[in-house]
């Protein structure tokens, strides 16, 4: 007995450097909110090779188990850009060269001064019966088609053409072949995620326990990772029927929960939560690092208009250079160690004294994996902050478990963070 | 007719986070090499969530294409972490719970002081008939079993836990799997990488147009991302029949024709290249930083061991910090601008002096997306070097094409090149 597919979604990214790895894939995040709009949950990823077998495979594979298949990469003008060929194989369809594609991509490339070459002109080859998506970013369209009672999509795999793609070519055809096909059960989903930092995911697990009702269709997820535990709360878009809590109840209810623990929503970074608060109080920053060597200020300037607040990051790898850059005495580098709540606070206050900065931030700590003593292990860092006369703060932490690079990344978060949380009570009070 | 599947692999990373991107998958690459070496071709990667009907899914659709499966993630202690009943159900097993792994888990978690909590003793639940891989790193176990003529094995998502246990626990149970099963066909392979930089796609692609002889079993890819252009070339480790090319011969030619655009090979990144020639010929390091933000800093301390040649690094992002920290003469600002190449110099220059550092290495340019005008587009980026009187070179870029992230990540990578060669030839005398 055959089973019913359901109405899920799954993405085939094409490309044999993409089985390697080491990219960031941010196409399918963007795909899986995009659906979850049209009420189809994003269920499987696959990443194939540019073999044609092996595409042809994969889409067999994928159709078998879902009812929408957001294919990526391969339309480009190479030799190794199969995707055409293997959709029209696959769907038992022949490839045709299509005037309003070949149209479109002669006109892009004349904007630019350029004429097509012989490869590009395989960009207008599209498997016969689909419906072709304009591209108004590159060169290379796009198609949708529907076989065996799916829905499939073929769109670049860079994100600029993609994405635009997928919400004007796309979406309003899925909408209007899922009326066709009278999908029932379709409910348009939405997502709601949550950043919290500072503790581990065991205690965001009891803080949120009880959160979701018993029967509610909305899921909450908690996700691990070394900067933070992220939260999402996923549900039906639209109000339920009475005596159910809604999706924004329930994260107005997480939110008080989580309390100052929760730095930010959706989009948000630290980096920009923390820029935003900047930018709010009208103050100005410098930040004296050591052990995260520069991760602090290559995050905050991540941030655009980031130049407003931060005026200068002091990266004071070696004692000489913390003793010249910042004041911090010999002495005290001596007697405590330049790993110490001391030079911490050293730090702050003289990289904010020499600024003329509102505020100094400092982090001085061992990421390993040599440098560490009996008495300081590698892991161990400590924060300071200073702003103003009376106003230092310090706060030692312990990271175990993690190789240089995610002390590094550690390290950053929690110095963001102390400031987070010192700005946020001077914005209270 | 069922198709006969050949000696190929596939891997499934499993978890609910994993589908929504943003993450950088390291994993999939290291076990692509692995897997080479033993002459399994990596063809397929699925990501799944943590449903339990769905990893059985793609477990089922894993072993119909690929004789070996590697299964990565959902084998932590808590709820979602379905691996073990997935592949349990899957397979027609029954779960047990084994006493060498629970003895194993206890043991480590003493290490840290802890006792295991009883949602920890769910990770020594195995599959019936499986093989139970030891986690030298962490407390979750992996384990590897046979199944319709398929080799499966679970092992844990984070990289550090399961690099070692492919290593030491995978495969020299494959090796041994692949003899019992008298795989034919199966060649050792093995991929050598090449790094190049600073110039385009097309440029890697013409120098190496017909470095593979007609005919040979080797495959050249060559793979574009935003800081490098990689060339990697895969065949059979073990020398062929007379009248071919070995991999180690054209892997030299590549060389001599990539010449300068090489920086590196293998698993060398541009600030491990850079670092390892700081060392042999004994030089410090002080950086100067605008537009980059510290990004130059920070890649230059995930080095272990950069505290010995890196000295400092001088986030200037206002023209005050420009001016203060590194000399930088207040009417050459007024008069070129702070993103010029007087600037870069004098920043470079700046850097050295008070530092006392060999070199000195700036960066100044507009990240964008604000900040840019007629004469000065976003992308405009200029890189100094000064090593020491009437030593001192800039150079311009211009940066087309991608947004404020990018921008970074091309400039640092600019900036370090620049050093590279400029090392390069002192060295060469």
């Amino acid at each position: 007995m055959k089973k019913p597919r359901t109405w899920t979604a799954e993405t085939i990214a094409i490309g044999s450097e993409l089985l390697l790895g080491g990219r960031l894939d941010t196409n399918s995040l963007f795909i899986a909110d995009q659906l979850a709009a049209c009420g189809i949950e994003l269920r499987y990823k696959t990443t194939v090779g540019d073999g044609l077998t092996d595409i042809m495979a994969a889409l067999k594979a994928a159709v078998r188990r879902s009812r929408v298949v957001m294919i990526t990469g391969g339309l480009g003008p190479t030799v190794d850009d199969m995707t055409r060929e293997a959709v029209a194989r696959a769907t038992g369809r022949r490839l045709a060269r299509r005037k309003a594609a070949l149209d479109e991509m002669v006109a892009r490339l004349a904007e630019w001064g350029r004429t097509p070459n012989k490869s590009q002109f395989r960009q207008a080859m599209i498997p016969a019966g689909a419906d072709v998506l304009s591209n108004p970013v590159g060169t290379a369209p796009g198609f949708v088609l529907s076989w065996k009672g799916a829905f499939l999509a073929a769109l670049p795999g860079v994100p600029r053409e993609m994405e635009p793609m997928v919400r004007d070519g796309v979406l309003p055809r899925l909408q209007e072949w899922l009326h066709h096909q009278k999908a029932v059960g379709v409910t348009p989903m939405v997502r709601r995620v949550l950043h919290t930092t500072g503790v581990p995911e065991s205690v965001v697990d009891q803080t949120l326990t009880g959160l979701i009702p018993k029967g509610s269709p909305i899921q909450l997820g908690i996700y691990a990772s070394p900067m933070e535990i992220m939260v999402s709360l996923t549900g039906p878009a639209a109000i339920q029927p009475q005596g159910t809590v809604s999706i924004d109840a329930l994260c107005a209810e997480a939110r008080d929960r989580l309390y100052d623990i929760l730095y930010g929503e959706a989009d948000d970074t630290m980096e920009s939560v923390v820029g935003r608060l900047l930018g709010e109080q009208k103050l100005t920053l410098a930040v004296a690092e050591s052990c995260t060597g520069g991760l602090i200020g290559h995050r905050l300037t991540q941030v655009a208009g980031s130049s407003a607040y931060l005026d200068r990051v002091a990266v004071t790898y070696s004692n000489r250079a913390k003793i010249e850059m910042l004041g911090v005495p010999k002495h005290m580098i001596a007697r405590h160690g330049a790993v110490s709540a001391e030079v911490a606070a050293a730090m702050a206050r003289g990289v904010r004294e020499r600024s003329g900065a509102s505020i100094g931030l400092s982090v001085t700590g061992i990421a390993g994996p040599g440098g560490a003593t009996d008495k300081k292990p590698v892991g161990l860092v400590y924060v300071g902050l200073d702003g103003g006369p009376n106003d230092t703060l310090t706060k030692e932490f312990r990271f175990h478990g993690g190789d240089r690079s995610i002390i590094k990344l550690r390290s950053s978060q929690a110095a963001l963070d102390l400031l987070r949380r010192w700005l946020l009570k001077r914005g209270r009070g």
